[in-house]
């Protein structure tokens, strides 16, 4: 069996290594473009703003390793320009030497990844104006980074961009951050991302939302950054991240299948529309796990175990890939925020059902020292309660709850298994009633018709005697320090004396700080004959949509 | 609907929220012993050790809160003497005026919990000889331990046992520990709390495994522990933690069905043998989720899920308890125990087939710094994969990965399923190959045959050439510093040159530091013809069984 692999990153590492342990005598050839293969895609920002110090940490396995250890044909700074797919073999250019060749194949495993997508924009070519994807991307902005660069605007403000500001920020660079969309991190609900944008204006980056970069220019030895509204921003460096684009070039001209996004169609077992070619990481097209559409994520973990599935089919296992959560974290400046499954935008374009509730535990007991507050988001189906997505923002915990939904989802768990999980629970830990488990009776709560509940999005911001009426069930001392317009106080501890006060005739709205004593009014007012919902998450949940009113 | 309960914490206060939500014109009576109701048991070791500073925070809910939030009817330092079903009453002591009297019930909800343990022996009532239950208990424990306490003895090294250790070590109190067993935290397996107990002796605990406390005697003003094994040890304070027995006495005395370990029987709605009469928490006897058998497992989550189904039967829902699985978890000094499931000494009792395999990953990306090891212990189905328990010692992460498995476990998910998993992934939170896809893969990889493994405790320790061949594929190095007796050293990376030094006739086993180079080494030497199986979890396994050899 002679394998040829292109690209040696992750989905291509993978699939070398596993080939090699299911096969001592397969000759395994992984041509990679770059002077390393297998490095740590996703350390590279740390890299930049020194919180990973030694590079050599980067290579996963360095070159020795593979060609030692797993016997791998690995040959760097070359990179295969065709396929000919009637011959089996394709033609390989050597950047070092010129030299193109031929090389023979059973199998081919494409792993080329996905490249950052470069805006057709003036100046994108300009010395300064950077993509970050590799080693060498790193290296050199590292060094522009540590030689007294005092001002970077980093464009896009998706993952990566993130963790990039997060470094600049650690060695003492003014950052700008431009996004075109009016959120931060877009695969996110926006209200999700509220406290991450209030944290990046409370460390001083200036955050640009709604604007794009539309031209970059050379000013006096910096760069001038022209955004669509007109704005000027000037830096000595700028790091463009605004998406990626599967790099299919080779698939196409080969007359592989691809979808409309540019990702290499492959099915289960991770081939091509031809049978001997198999594809994976970046470059293919996924099925999204909870939708049952194809699309394109980009992500280490699942590429990882493409590359895996690949050589296991090639050797006559049965592997099959079951398709992409979209699971993903990223860590800024202290805070975490995290997704998993669908989120209500992409559910919201899927046209399917569903309905979303908001908590705001803490990490850990509450009388514990040290407990972090999260706002956590849990989509679900209203009929049948099945999980499609979470996500998470806040402090310490967010990883381990939204690892916790992903195995929910994966296993087609519903809001009711929430409220049955089993988690740790030590006071430094979790809760009695951890936060999976209270967005669990939340939900399922909502479902069974205990707990009505209304988005806040909903609300109807009137004092109109013909709209509902608000009704704020937290303390006169809460309420004085802000609360939704129009709403009207009356304490849950004084409710039941003043249900006289309510009318009979509008539906009440209750809210509190994050839900549970306006779940309490709820259960009460219902009892007592009113028609009622409950703010679902709350004052908390509101202010994530009017971050720009009172403290949060 | 009257609803009188018995015991106003954990379970008892669940179930009286969840009626009162439920039923605003429920009756609810709370017969609670102690002063306060719904306070944080998990939380007492950490009060007395001045970690959590504020007694008011141990309490969940004021007495104040539950009356008038709640509509309790809270009956502090009472007590339920005796239960007349026929007539659906309960006499009640109140323990502050000596008064007794009837009170009726629709419904009654025995919540009392287990009682600690007191051992028969003597001394054992001696003042400065303590069991910890309340916040009593807590406060006299304090009390001795802030005004200069010296010394204290605590008997039996359960979660609570290490927690008071970890707090009297906080104080500066010099700590004994004694236990019965062979290991501390028996309810893991003893090689996965090896971690552990070398943690204790390291930060100056005497740590005395194999014994018990035999007499306690009075002696200068201090107390003077005698142990079976004839040592003596001198303390200001005894601490006896050696477990709980549930409160089963009213039970019992109204002629309620119990099982063989003293706790009532209850059907999967909570209900007795009476059906009017519920009873949830420590009191009552579970189903093992994994064994499907009866037994005792007490912990607060379960309490408080119990307390709620009691809640909803009697208000007509359908609400059933699925079974415990024994999720728990400790801190000690830094580092965390954890265990979801079975163990392998349950498993063993059980006589249900099974399998272990242990890894011994760090907590996140390698190549990020401050990764923190554990080491995860699966046991599985060594036909269909289920997972049947995990357990993981180690630094932060730990709870996270028994969280995901304690899902996978209520899923009835596969050591398959692990392999797939989509968890989040930065380098700060995990790997792209997280720990729990790492264990997946092992234990697939074993019953795949793929990756034949045999267990530390079934290695021939002898350097007959008629038993199997220990090979020790780590660098020279590494096996100079320490390696398992007769083992013969041939670094992996040599392995494909030196085959013809390997005999073909006697079964080779391989192994490694924690078994990764070991399984390439495997399946080298499987595909080359021999007979091969790997050291699950390879040398560090090893030193959990052999702590006392060289450096771990």
């Amino acid at each position: 069996m002679k394998i040829v692999i292109v690209g040696g990153v992750a989905g291509g590492a993978s699939a070398a290594a596993r080939a090699r342990r299911l096969s001592e005598d397969a000759e395994i050839i992984v041509v990679e473009r770059g002077r390393e293969a297998s490095f740590a895609n996703c350390g590279l920002p740390y890299y930049i703003g020194g919180k990973i110090t030694d590079r050599d940490k980067l290579l996963v396995a360095s070159p020795e390793l593979l060609r030692t250890r797993l016997k791998l044909d690995l040959r760097l700074r070359s990179f295969v320009k065709s396929i000919d797919r009637d011959r089996r073999t394709v033609l390989i250019r050597d950047l070092e030497t010129g030299r193109e060749y031929e090389e023979t194949y059973d199998k081919l495993i494409l792993a080329p990844g996905a490249a950052p997508v470069r805006p057709p924009v003036p100046g994108i070519d300009l010395p300064g104006v950077f993509t970050l994807r590799n080693l060498q991307d790193t290296d050199r902005i590292r060094a522009e980074a540590i030689t007294g660069m005092k001002d970077a605007v980093v464009v896009g403000a998706g993952f990566i961009g993130l963790e990039l500001v997060e470094n600049f920020l650690r060695l003492g660079i003014r950052t700008t951050l431009v996004e075109l969309q009016n959120q931060i991190l877009p695969p996110l609900d926006p209200e999700m991302t509220t406290p991450l944008a209030e944290t990046l204006r409370s460390q001083g980056v200036d955050l640009i939302l709604g604007d794009s970069a539309e031209a970059f220019e050379q000013t006096e030895g910096r760069l001038l950054v022209r955004l669509k509204s007109g704005r000027t921003v000037t830096a000595d460096l700028v790091s463009v991240g605004i998406g990626v684009r599967p790099e299919s070039g080779l698939a196409v001209a080969a007359d592989l299948e691809t979808g409309p996004r540019g990702g290499v169609r492959v099915n289960v077992h991770q081939q091509t529309s031809d049978p001997d070619i198999y594809a994976v990481g970046d470059v293919v097209e996924v099925e999204d796990f909870v939708l049952k559409q194809p699309t394109q994520i980009p992500l280490a973990g699942p590429a990882n175990r493409q590359g895996r599935i690949a050589a296991d089919h090639i050797f006559g296992r049965d592997a099959a890939y079951r398709g992409t959560q979209g699971t993903a974290i990223v860590g800024l400046l202290g805070k975490t925020a995290a997704a998993t499954g669908a989120s209500e935008k992409t559910l919201t374009r899927s046209g399917l059902n569903f309905r979303a509730v908001y908590i705001h535990p803490v990490n850990h007991a509450g009388y514990y020292p040290g407990a972090e507050q999260m706002t956590l988001k849990l989509l679900f189906d209203p009929q049948d309660g099945r999980i499609f997505g979470a996500q998470a923002v806040g402090g310490a915990g967010v990883d381990k709850r939204i690892d916790v939904l992903a195995v929910a989802i994966q296993a087609g768990l519903t809001v009711f298994d929430l409220e049955e999980m089993e988690l740790c629970y030590a006071p430094q830990y979790g809760s009695a009633k951890d936060p999976v488990n209270m967005a669990g009776f939340v939900a399922a709560g909502f479902i069974r018709g205990d707990h009505p509940q209304i988005d806040v999005t909903q609300l109807p911001l009137t004092d109109s005697e013909d709209a509902p009426l608000l009704l704020d069930v937290r303390t006169a001392r809460e309420f004085a320090a802000g609360h939704i317009p129009h709403a009207v106080n009356i304490p849950v501890d004084e409710l039941r004396e003043q249900l006289h006060e309510l009318p009979r005739d509008r539906e009440v709205l209750a809210y509190c700080r994050v839900g549970q004593r306006g779940y309490l009014a709820t259960r009460i007012l219902m009892q007592s004959g009113f028609q009622v919902r409950n703010v679902s998450g709350g004052y908390l949940t509101w202010r994530l949509w009017h971050p720009e009113t009172e403290e949060l």
